[in-house]
């Protein structure tokens, strides 16, 4: 499996995604998920990947191959929004599907999941989920954040903690925490994590990190939240008893 | 679906259900998933039920029925062991899904899963998951919980807060938050909730709670929660700038 993250916000983005690919438990690789499409003040494209590798990977690379020759249906420099450009992952995923179904269903499953997030001059931030039938829906101020993935064992935090108007770091750290969640429970989903903070009209893809095993952020992250989470409950009182 | 979660301590177990029974998001109901079987200073076993709701009820009340009368394949009043009792619902589940399942199937699934724990005199606390195939796991200090139905988004406070030397109403809150965690995210999963705590070798079942949408102290510790865990993430230091 795969744990990808979207978060929308007022001042942005949060993008993120863990590197495990595996064929069962005895074939595993890492690999990048996140892969960024962007024109200097103009647009910055960011697609988040999970499902059938060989699926994903085509999508990206033939999009990537599409930037700038002008193609009207995958031609990511030339979406005029971030709706047409999620359409156009769709449109992708749709074609790449249709040809290779039936090769791939013997051995497993084709379909993918992406997360299409970013901005293009003349709007504001915005962020899709691409399901596998191609289609796809936007986050809002109701919905801040989009999952793919193992979507369960990190959801709790972002239900506790995320607004809509939480702040770009604060939410960087409630992706982390929400990867962590997760990564203790799926062994499929793995370090090292890729995550964008993507700042409002910056169209800069420069504030991209990414942390592995030996991070010392990451490892300090994680301890003492679980310390701060324990004393939280600690202070709690007691159930009343019968 | 329903979540059940069983944690076995050195201070005894702490057994939990929620409420919700559903066919369908439009046709939803409340039915107690905890039985108790108990006699005086002698014994109390617990049983913990997801699944299909006429396999489990009728596993429930089967073994009910069958207590006192010496049977000694169906009665819990003669198990000589937790062990034994956890084979005895895992015998009745299997003759039940025998007999019923070629009926059922056309409808939907006759499958259901089990918590057993409890204490029978001579031995400490024990807790088991009785799978649908009626086989059987015991939980231990290395996995001193064990969860049914609706697992993932209860996982992670457990995880990170529950250690083999919890006491119980540490256990028995972190058990609240991990329900709370479940319910919203999942509308399957529903008040009220059944909680006892069993203390070891005190062969009593008084401490049982029922939490329902009015319950103060389930409020409280909710509003709680969340404000503390939100002053931890606001604590710790921001990610690293690329």
């Amino acid at each position: 499996l795969t744990y990808c993250l979207g978060i929308l916000l007022p001042a942005g983005l949060v993008l993120t995604s863990d590197s495990r690919s595996n064929a069962g438990v005895d074939q595993i690789t890492q690999v990048r998920k996140m892969a960024l499409v962007s024109v200097p003040d103009e647009r910055v494209i960011v697609i988040l990947s999970s499902g059938n590798l060989a699926t994903t990977q085509g999508v990206v690379t033939s999009l990537r191959e599409a930037c700038g020759t002008s193609d009207l249906v995958y031609d990511l420099h030339t979406a005029s929004s971030m709706f047409e450009a999620a359409k156009m992952v769709g449109a992708k995923l749709r074609e790449i599907v249709d040809r290779d179904a039936k090769y791939v269903e013997p051995y497993g499953d084709v379909s993918a999941n992406f997360l299409v997030g970013g901005q293009i001059r003349g709007e504001a931030p915005r962020l899709f989920q691409v399901y596998s039938a191609g289609n796809c829906i936007e986050a809002s101020d109701r919905s801040p954040f989009l999952q793919i993935g193992e979507t369960k064992y990190g959801k709790p935090i972002l239900d506790r903690a995320l607004t809509a108007d939480t702040a770009l770091d604060q939410a960087a750290k409630l992706t982390l925490l929400s990867f962590d969640a997760t990564m203790r429970s799926n062994l499929s989903v793995g370090l090292p994590i890729d995550m964008l903070r993507y700042e409002a009209n910056s169209f800069s893809v420069a504030n991209f990190v990414t942390f592995d095993e030996g991070n010392p952020y990451w490892n300090e992250l994680r301890r003492e939240y679980s310390d701060g989470l324990v004393a939280v409950v600690d202070r709690l009182p007691p159930p009343p008893p019968a």
